[in-house]
């Protein structure tokens, strides 16, 4: 950990050298009358007169068909938990210096001092005009599930909760290439998901989409299924897509003769003895962070053929940066109203093909590989 | 009225060719492991912590410190009327334009999808932890004044409506000036206001308070005093202050005798008749744009010896963007919590002093002048 600690030193000199990570710069100089009198007044009132009319024009007169809000309430940050608002602020400046720099998407941090979901919806759809999408980031399970859904439904421009679907999308991206790796059909995979909060429900919901026939989500109380004695809300609608065969029982029951076991829980979650009743090559996708599930070279030693973790520092990095900024690269340039299920799954596609040759130690593309997101975005938009 | 089409048509081709008039940019390039892992995790989350710890260090850490919100209603762009939220975007735009080019200032455009005191003022507190500071802009009166009051009460940055007190510091400045140019004294000046709307207002409280005795407002039901039947809300408020001799009767009455009359009403308000009733070495300030309550020439012709409007194309603009930049420079870097009376008519004297030697012709600086904003955010950052 003494890495980690170096950065975190790091990271304060930085951004306190920085004073923050965004710069909000104009595309025009204001150096003669001519700049002022087409970018201001009087030239702007045409330009107003124009867009209040015709608002679709918004898109092509104004910023708004490049900009993204990436919206927080601080209650569920990183895996620090609830910092508020002002505490989600430098990680939500972050997400925006990931838009810009891979997607040249312009993004802007809106960080609410409400955690209340009623609020937030509100809040957010009295904000949208003026972006051309909405970025839900750090919000704590169960709510953010019914802010994205009402948000999706009651705003004209594409709303994703990342730490939902981004997760979901990189996931699904990797299981694509260890599939290969192991020499298994995706489709016939049982998955066993460990953690039933943002992320989990997300990913169960995509991989079912994506053709995947055997999931099971296991969350403190085992393995959701429909019968499941005070099942209720958003694990009763799990339980109806995921677990065909309605299988019960615990974590060290279901896991037995997976082929992969995905943790998005907490530190330490998942034993080496829990790898070790998988079935042969086993995957294993350690997702907490900083402090995995598993540390990779115990789910190894306990069998496991293919490891990826949330971290930079061991290979196979699920990082959600891997696709939100070319999804909404994508959504913002096809001008789509929703991020439909479909585009994700060829996002997942196009985030695989990044690596032409899988290997155990390399199933998922570095974010630095150029001309990523464009691929994603690419993918996005084919209709 | 050429002219001001060709800048129609130049703005709207800019407008498009730009695609909005404001960039996002990341300080750091993402081109290494390294800034990586500073600005985004693991290092970011030692600064969200530090940040959720110690709320007042946002400002060093994030962009909080340099950022300011451009919030409009939409309900009154510039001279044009209620264009709603995306029809405000394109003057939000450049305002926040105005802000990085004289002052530095991250601004960025907040166009609310919603016209009502309440909820207004409940959205901008939602979305305020992220900012230092709220401009409010083109948001029609009277909600304006309650707008602005309640946020100015109930959040702990610098809040101020542009419109109003933008207005009322540039007129303030031109006055300064006018009054040298005429040889009179500022404090002994009569003067008239022509309409008691958002700029009307706050320039006759702004004028009070900088210690002009006679001042005079009128509304389209004549001169605003204390026993005026029906009066009532603010304009009760203003009777209170302004007019102390409690002088009744109609616009053409109250023009006798003023050495200055400053409309901020709308085209043509004012007639060569009413200038002719004014004292001697007259001040006439016709605000209204882009057509003014009296043309200049008309005005001169009438006996004006000074005259100043809000256009670009006559001498002596009455131009907001020679205050609020600098205005919240200084917020911003004296960390204030409120912009205070003195502080405006300290920026008011800061503007006239860019002016080395004032005559008709020239009371008010150019918006080009060099280092203006950075005087005025010295002044309102003075002791």
């Amino acid at each position: 950990m003494a890495a980690k600690k170096d950065f975190d030193t790091k990271a304060l000199r930085a951004h306190k050298k920085l004073r923050g990570k965004l710069s909000i710069t104009s595309k025009q100089k204001l150096d003669s009358v001519e700049a002022w009198s087409t970018m201001y007044t009087p030239g702007v009132g045409a330009v107003s007169s124009h867009v209040a009319k015709k608002e679709k024009d918004a898109r092509l007169y104004t910023m708004k068909g490049n900009t993204v809000a990436v919206v927080s309430d601080g209650s569920a940050v990183l895996g620090l938990g609830n910092l508020g608002a002002l505490g989600s602020l430098p990680v939500m400046e972050g997400k925006c210096v990931i838009f810009k720099e891979l997607a040249d998407v312009d993004a802007f941090p809106i960080v609410l001092d409400t955690q209340k979901p009623d609020e937030i919806v509100e809040t957010v759809k009295r904000i949208a005009p003026g972006f051309g999408g909405i970025n839900l980031e750090d919000i704590a399970a169960p709510h953010c599930f019914e802010i994205e859904e009402r948000l999706k439904k009651e705003l004209d421009i594409p709303v994703m909760h990342d730490d939902q679907h981004g997760t979901a999308i990189v996931i699904l991206a990797g299981l694509i290439n260890a599939a290969k790796v192991v020499g298994k059909k995706l489709e016939t995979l049982k998955i066993v998901i460990v953690g039933a909060g943002a992320a989990g429900r997300a990913t169960a919901l995509l991989l079912v989409k994506a053709g995947i026939k055997h999931v099971v989500v296991v969350d403190r109380a085992g393995v959701i299924h429909k019968k499941r004695k005070g099942i209720s809300g958003y694990k009763k609608e799990l339980a109806k897509v995921t677990n065909p065969q309605g299988e019960s029982g615990s974590f060290n029951t279901a896991v037995e003769d997976a082929d992969v076991l995905i943790g998005v829980s907490g530190p330490g979650k998942i034993a080496q003895m829990h790898v070790e009743k998988m079935a042969a090559d086993a995957i294993v996708f350690a997702l907490a962070n900083p402090v995995p599930e598993i540390f990779p070279d115990d789910a190894k030693r306990a069998g496991a053929r293919v490891v990826a973790t949330g971290r930079s520092d061991y290979p196979n990095q699920v990082n959600n940066a891997l696709a939100f900024p070319g999804i909404f690269r994508g959504a913002l340039d096809a001008e789509v109203r929703d991020i439909t299920d479909d585009m994700k799954i060829r996002a997942a596609h196009a985030i695989a093909s990044m690596v032409k040759k899988p290997t155990a130690a390399k199933i998922i593309p570095s974010v630095m590989t150029k001309g990523l997101s464009a691929k994603v975005a690419r993918a996005v938009k084919k209709k």
